[in-house]
């Protein structure tokens, strides 16, 4: 096992000051703390729960300051995309392309995604079991692109719940890909009152400890400058002065797996 | 509450031999049992469990034979689009479009279902609770588009298991729109094995008797002349010679709950 | 498959005047619709949510009431038992001995409640899958006594929500035994606040029908005289006024379909 | 947060020879460890899928196996009670009474168990929300004994599965009552064929691991030098001769927790 990679990032791209505050401070925690990062963030959303919500400021716009957060902050950076039709024109901007959890089984998309040599990262369906993740994968794969993770959000749980299955982890290591744990939207309480979702973040410590030790490659969070202000998952999203504590905590845990595994 | 429309028809579009000999058969029985039919047909099969498994026979031509039974059985068709730039193609040639469940969150998609000016059946997601379709539906209304069918097909219990929660249908017909009940995938195990979903079809007539004296609006099922022969869904397809015994069932239990409210 | 069985009665026993109140409604509905019915009630509460609950008004007290039903009304009576040490005593009062849901995998409890002869309703657990109810039936068959009946009242679906799973009741009847669908406690919504269970009324009748339709060989009821002053179960006792009308419609469907099936 | 408190030993009291190896071992890995233990024991099995099972080799004989143990050993010692009669009996013999995950709304026993003035396990129901886990508790604290610790083994995930939810630690660490995570019990795979439960023993580390980084107070592990040939649970069990490994590192794992919450 090596080091943790973080992904992170807001939810959607709102407007360029605040990507730019964001991937400054994630730069600066990367290089204090010794991890890697992603730097993710949506150009579009296209499953909120209810048609009236904000969905972007234009595809164009917000992947040109993907593009710019990479050259400017030497991140790799990350969106995702929901139909084949999006990965031409996303992939030319960035370094991953991400498959949303809802659309873990859509073949087009998947070979689409892996046609594009670019990495790709596959989110668990929620409805889907964590070893069924190797045909998903497989789909990618089977472009011949094998720059692929896979990554844990949580799975359906009576309704307007999720839960996170930790044996999910070690199944979908087995397919010999990373896998990372999504530890912001695990926390969603999907669509639980007028469409829009709600979250638990106050249990966001102990699952990401809880991930760390049960052996992910990386996290996955969504962080944000004021969460309560986010055009999006505003029940979820990191502060973000205060996301540099987060990751001390996990690398120091991760270091401590390492030592204990070591010895 | 009106009569109850059925909507059957093969998985997938396999040829066009087997189409018409399906679509003969539905329009004698409809006939027969005084019963509405849609016939459906996929044109291709966008997420299959595994990347492998056969998806079509090629769009146009399975869009035609769609169009050809249109016309020469008098029956109005239905297909099922996976992302919004198919929308406008399959529009050409059926009367309703279909959301897959899986997709039932993706916006676009529902939008360009909704601007096409055709109904649409909406499947309920395997990861959302019914009254949420109540969001699903309204984004289709949105556009303009009140011709709204909403149907249960089950949700997720733990992995590889769906169930079909009957407090789903009043929820969902609390919309104002028909809801159906989707007999044939509501009893599906998905991807049990192997990267293929299985069935439990010994459970096909106890549940839909059950969903007609729910109160359902209508009925979706998956009929094929060789059921152990079909490109997809093997474990789940009802076999063509005996769908007739199954509509009449239905039919004459559907007119014993009318008998019984009029009293 | 014969007639429809009601086992139907109060929660708890309260007081004797509610208790013959409400046996009194039920024999006249038993002989105006022709339905078979067993009075059921509960002597003591033993897994209230809350600790504070009332749980009844004397072991003694309560199951003479019972016997005293029985004898003036002559229909048999049920009562359920949540310790071996309570079988002896409450074996000398009613005909059924009924295990709740919790206590559905207890050996020593079945067996006991198998030993004394009574006939045994055995609950299913919500923690349980309906094909080991055959193993639960099998403890009291062990004994000899085969006078066993098989009762659906939900399954566990995520938290504080129970959903019916159809499929339960042809997979239990392929025991061989009645299958009864208990439509009351089905509605429960476990411990959804304050300790207190809460439940959803308005979806008895839909799923009451559908339980028939299914082909189940009884159903349960709990109803009350006035359910919003009852000690326990308010949100999903059926009121008594209104039951009359209840067991009409469920035996005019059950009617309907054996005249289908005899077609 | 203090040390880590394991309760450990075999499923069921075999005989005295099994019972006092593993104490023995138990006691090693304890003083080289540095950690606290409880001998854990159960006299009987009351709740086997199968009624076929062996349940024990009579109840006197198996407490006093448990207070030899404890007497030789030194340590504290846990056996589990079914039904209130039993309480006295055992109260007299161990130190702690532990209230079955299936019995854990049972008011009755809860009580007599806190009367006892033992301390008392309780498991989380697999059908009951933690939060609802304070009830229970209060049913024992309203008894005035407020030695009291709540265990999460896991809750039902559709049929035969079980999910532990590491939302659970936090929210029953609420109460103020220490929490304690059964590691082995968690990965049963309930009555999942011929009425035997199975198991996924691969799965213990990561999520013992998990479960230390998540913050419990304490785990549950059930030990058996062979346990290929174990009357119970044979699949989950920890052979005896890697539980040194297993303690030690999770040892390590909460030395480190401590170190970096205190810098």
């Amino acid at each position: 096992k090596g080091e943790l990679l973080f992904i992170a990032g807001p939810c959607l791209i709102e407007n360029r000051a605040m990507a730019v505050e964001i991937a400054g401070e994630l730069r600066r925690i990367s290089r204090q703390e010794g991890a890697k990062f992603i730097f993710k963030g949506s150009y579009r959303k296209a499953n909120r729960s209810s048609g009236g919500s904000f969905t972007g400021i234009g595809d164009r716009e917000a992947l040109e300051i993907l593009a710019d957060i990479r050259e400017s902050y030497g991140m790799p950076v990350l969106t995702d995309v929901h139909e084949s039709a999006e990965v031409a024109l996303a992939a030319r901007y960035v370094d991953v392309l991400q498959i949303p959890a809802f659309l873990s089984r859509q073949t087009e998309l998947l070979v689409a995604a892996g046609e594009s040599g670019k990495a790709v990262n596959i989110k668990k369906g929620q409805f889907m079991a964590p070893e069924d993740m190797a045909f998903a994968a497989a789909k990618v794969a089977g472009t011949g692109n094998s720059r692929i993770m896979l990554t844990e959000r949580g799975s359906s749980f009576g309704y307007h719940n999720l839960v996170v299955d930790f044996r999910a982890f070690p199944k979908m290591a087995s397919t010999g890909y990373p896998v990372l744990y999504d530890a912001t939207h695990s926390l969603q309480l999907p669509a639980s009152g007028n469409g829009v979702s709600g979250g638990e973040r106050e249990f966001m410590m102990p699952l990401a400890r809880a991930a760390v030790a049960a052996g992910v490659d990386g996290l996955f969070f969504e962080v944000h400058p004021s969460p309560e202000h986010a055009h999006s998952d505003a029940a979820t999203q990191v502060r973000l002065d205060q996301f540099a504590s987060v990751v001390k905590e996990l690398m120091q845990l991760c270091r401590c797996m390492q030592s204990i595994h070591s010895l």
